[in-house]
């Protein structure tokens, strides 16, 4: 008997997904063991594997299997949400006409290398065209896609990012959290600057050991080094494939207390991949749902996880001997001040939890503004400096500390930034839903056992993979949507205890 | 104006060769770095990638446009070549039915799979029906591309290795060096017995002093680290890319001499395919060209130059010196004597200079007779012991240490032994020919300048690519066919001066 519509459609994407994890693998080298002299010949290789697989997808037939798929009955829940997936991403590979696909890219690169110099030099006027003609490109790709989705046009370009996500939801939870937090900040300013900065343990800190205490942190967590490895790279990522789960560092030999909470937030994002099911592998609902749980997962391991006075007081003695480290530097309670220093910055990247937010809505708004027309590129900085005066009561010196300091938009990321706080939001839901099921999971935390969190985690989210979406799957493993309440109940049990 | 079939069939193949360069880099990261868990997903990889390029290779537009561009004039010779290379790929690519292909694919997988049980146990009997079904199929496969390709059988499956390559040349040639051979073998061993055996630098080796030592030596060799990585796999090979060569070693705390002399090696092969033209990239004219030429690059480099008395003059210091070595062992003249020992044995890939030939000749008569039916399978275990016993007097104690030791037979590689000592023989008729023509190459080896020697093979070898075949190459770069007596003046030369 020949294969079904909805068979033929199950072997065509797990061939996809054979030819993404070759690409994925193939990103993993190139940021952490390429040679700098192989850069043109693998941008080569991957724009063609990328070719292949936009070919693949979009081919008539991909179209025709699933109208066909979709119209005989007999398909269980798991095969349907299956073919929902499939349906989402070949949606979206279809949207863009080929000419808007490549202005699109044409215009990310140039806008891009630009940015090379414009960033440094803090040079607004020498990017703006490149950013004009690019937000152009991005709104006709966004009204495209919006077309096709019944979407609106902020919307459409944040469903690619985080599938479902609606900018309705975002302003509403944004808004109670920056009601919250210029008042909650400036409250916890004054009580750390009563109490003096924590002394901080003086290296150096070889290398070497730095990758040992970060490997034997890893395995405590469940990292499987038979499927995975730690390698090290200019900016930190997890990447590679589920079953080989490739996550990156960096080291600075005069303070290992950033490369090392870097590695356990990283580790939190290779737990999701890992725990993926197995059976799924290859088809679309296998795979991980988009970025606010796949952030959830990496700040529920490094927020709510590693910087806990309890993980710094199974962790303290660990790092002491290993750095042979001396004084009251080294007490759990001076590592976990360390780890809970509150500091308003220009920087999002160097930003701690309580002003993280604060970056990430003030970008929110502002691209959602310009995607929709509201404004115009032209008025960012001055927008933006406004913004951080109010959030942040800082104005950076120069567009350099200000609007320049992300690459994302200058290469056509947009939609992307409210994921980084959905995550941070959906990282104290899930851990509060955690903790109060089993108490075992936070006993186990000051033990330096998680298998309870994880498996808790495997239960409620890995183990689901694409099945429902976020919002949905947050329900289902919480008892209720995403409320902000319980990531500022966090915040004060943490900040202002 | 729109391409022409010309054209356009160098936009496939370049194609082609992104995907091609795609699954030689994930070929290196499975050897070199990949956890054990990662596989299964890893042979679905690269199973995928190459299904799409045989699909694209052997698209009906492929054939369609190699008739159309062989049907125009106006192609420069260049062009031609290209287009003679890719006929050649395409011919071989649809050979063979898919039914075929999967039957052979089949029988080599299950064959392969009871070697690795067979061999350690030294079970022919257990292998023998696998082998006999896998030597059929290998013979139906030789009988479909000697038809196409206008061949004998044997000729139709060294042409894949070897192209334009003949057995009607090698059975003349090995019949030369066989005739020379076992009584040269006597008097070596004679001369070498008199002499005492040399006395062997002492360890430990520290593995990273190992890996600075390969480093240094293959800087002052050519090799680009912009360009290419050295790091350790259980087998050694040099693979890759051209833009970014990637060659492996594995390291013997207890003797370095066996892993340094194979990261020479290696570093011959990746000298050759950096020095491929830059300009000729992605194009089967711009390729190298068959196992002969390659292995007669890291002959060249390993067994002409750095197992010479000139380099070890030069190198001796510096290993001593980087392993802080004490004592006569480390004298260069000792280190040429531990270098160029010779010791008949059973196993061929420990085998030196000297004896190595003979096992190459055994593999390549027993190979050819059955692939054209005139020797059974069964009857392979004796004629291996009886032509061990002739051509190096030793008979191996079980097949293990026999007819099971290579995996090339396993593993559906037939008429791929030969090409050892072509590359052997080639390596000493091209150093013949380079030092005759410049006499500062033989110079600079005992000065530690290499650039004299790789300029010479920059402009015979490495920068003609895929223009002509091997034999061709090699009269142009010598003015002479493939001559052993060069070979043989070498071994006199080295082994009995």
């Amino acid at each position: 008997m020949s294969d079904t519509p909805y068979q033929q459609l199950e072997k065509r994407f797990k061939r996809l997904s054979a030819l993404a994890e070759a690409e994925a693998v193939l990103h993993w080298d190139l940021a952490a063991v390429m040679p700098r002299g192989g850069a043109q010949a693998r941008g080569e290789q991957l724009a063609e594997l990328k070719a292949v697989r936009h070919a693949m997808l979009t081919a008539p037939e991909t179209g025709e299997l699933l109208a066909a798929a979709d119209a005989v009955d007999g398909l269980d829940a798991w095969q349907r949400a299956n073919l929902r997936e499939m349906r989402r991403r070949w949606i979206k590979a279809t949207a863009l006409s080929e000419d808007l696909v490549i202005a699109l890219s044409k215009a990310e690169s140039a806008c891009e290398t630009v940015w090379r110099t414009a960033r440094p030099a803090g040079d607004f006027a020498l990017i703006r065209p490149y950013l004009e003609e690019l937000l152009n490109r991005v709104r006709e790709a966004a009204e495209a896609k919006a077309a096709k989705q019944g979407l609106g046009l902020y919307d459409a370009l944040l469903d690619d990012y985080e599938p479902d996500g609606r900018s309705a939801d975002i302003d509403r939870e944004f808004a109670e959290l920056e009601a919250f937090l210029p008042g909650f900040l400036a409250e916890v300013l004054d009580r750390q600057a009563a109490a003096g900065a924590p002394p901080m343990p003086e290296g150096p800190f070889p290398r070497a050991t730095q990758e040992a205490l970060g490997i034997r942190l890893m395995e405590a967590l469940g990292f499987d080094f038979d499927h995975g490895r730690l390698d090290v790279s200019l900016h930190p990522f997890c990447g590679g494939t589920p079953d080989d789960v490739r996550i990156t560092t960096r080291y600075d030999e005069d303070d290992f207390t950033s490369s090392l909470m870097g590695v356990l937030h990283e580790t939190g994002h290779a737990l999701y991949e890992r725990g993926l099911p197995k059976a799924w592998r290859g088809q679309p609902v296998g795979d991980a749902l988009g970025m606010s749980m796949h952030e959830g997962q990496s700040l529920l391991i490094e927020m709510q996880v590693c910087r806990s006075e309890k993980f710094l007081n199974y962790a303290a003695p660990l790092m002491r001997k290993m750095f042979d480290g001396r004084g009251p530097a080294w007490e759990p309670g001076n590592l976990y001040r360390v780890y809970t220093q509150v500091k308003p910055d220009f920087i999002r990247v160097d930003a701690d939890e309580v002003t993280y937010p604060a970056h990430v809505i003030l970008r929110y708004r502002l691209e959602k503004a310009m995607v929709e027309g509201r404004m115009q590129v032209a008025d960012l900085p001055g927008a933006w400096n406004e913004g951080m005066q109010k959030l942040l009561g800082l104005t950076p010196p120069s567009d350099r500390e200000g609007c320049l300091q992300d690459l994302h938009w200058y290469d056509g990321a947009w939609g992307y930034f409210p994921t980084y706080t959905l995550g941070a939001m959906t990282a104290a839901q899930l851990f509060d839903a955690a903790r109060r099921a089993d108490p075992a999971i936070e006993d186990g935390i000051g033990k330096g056992q998680f298998k309870p969190l994880t498996d808790w985690l495997g239960v409620h989210v890995h183990g689901k993979g694409s099945l429902t979406s976020a919002r949905k799957l947050l329900i289902e493993a919480t008892g209720r949507p995403l409320d902000p309440k319980v990531f500022i109940r966090h915040l004060k049990a943490r900040y202002l205890p």
